[in-house]
């Protein structure tokens, strides 16, 4: 099967690049991409080790570099491609970006937003699950397992 | 009454001050501060406009910039003092940070982090309102009433 340009799943798999540099850098491996008009105009890798900074996360990196790329603040028109559920912090700042859409691979059981009861994205954010799941959700199995043998 | 320097109403001034800052660049007026050691280590000011950013939130920026500072992506032994109640997005960065202590002056009634039923704070940060509250809620208040008015 050839992945069209403009899939779901070609723009998942930019975003997986993106938690595979992390990964090399001995960051927790987490990406993201943001597309607007069929185009990616961000993408970020969580860098939170290497900035020493717990709000470098890949979606916030990725919504700052959006947002300057865009000039303007909202991502109304946007859609955003991570490989893990956005936590709480994340979810907060995609509300407050009122992006349209968000397709995230794998599930975070532990810090994902939807732990949160009430839905803190954007009432009008659309949400996707499940692409590349399996590889997103591998690749922080790895890195973790390779954390505690080191 | 004189302040004693080390009093979180000091403290509370200062993050008012970045409040004053940020009003009079057109900046929805929110300050913060965060101390370590009775010392100011990160003073910051909402910077959503300026920089386009909707993560630009006081808080956010004080974070990042007391880790720098810091050296370190933890907070624990730190203290924030922000003139209003972090919203979602910046109460899960507090939580990241796992911060020891938090002073927010106004209480937010439509975007505050309590509004989330389940505490999304740090289970160890401590929580304490209500200081300059007044001041801090007035200077919102003139900030959108020039705002409707322009």
């Amino acid at each position: 099967m050839t992945l069209s340009v403009y899939s779901p799943e070609r723009y998942m798999k930019e975003a997986f690049r993106q938690a595979e540099l992390a990964y090399e850098k001995g960051e927790v491996p987490v990406g993201a991409v943001v597309v607007a008009n069929s185009r990616i105009i961000a993408r970020a890798h969580n860098q939170v080790e290497m900035l020493n900074d717990p709000t470098a996360h890949a979606e916030i990196l990725a919504i700052t570099s959006a947002t300057e790329f865009l000039g303007n603040k909202y991502l109304e028109d946007c859609t955003m491609y991570v490989t893990l559920e956005p936590c709480v912090m994340c979810a907060g700042a995609l509300n407050w970006a009122q992006i349209e859409t968000v397709y995230y691979g794998a599930s975070d059981e532990k810090r994902g937003y939807s732990l949160i009861g009430k839905n803190i994205l954007h009432p009008k954010t659309k949400i996707n699950t499940g692409i590349m799941a399996n590889e997103c959700r591998q690749l922080l199995e790895d890195f973790f397992k390779e954390l505690r043998e080191d």
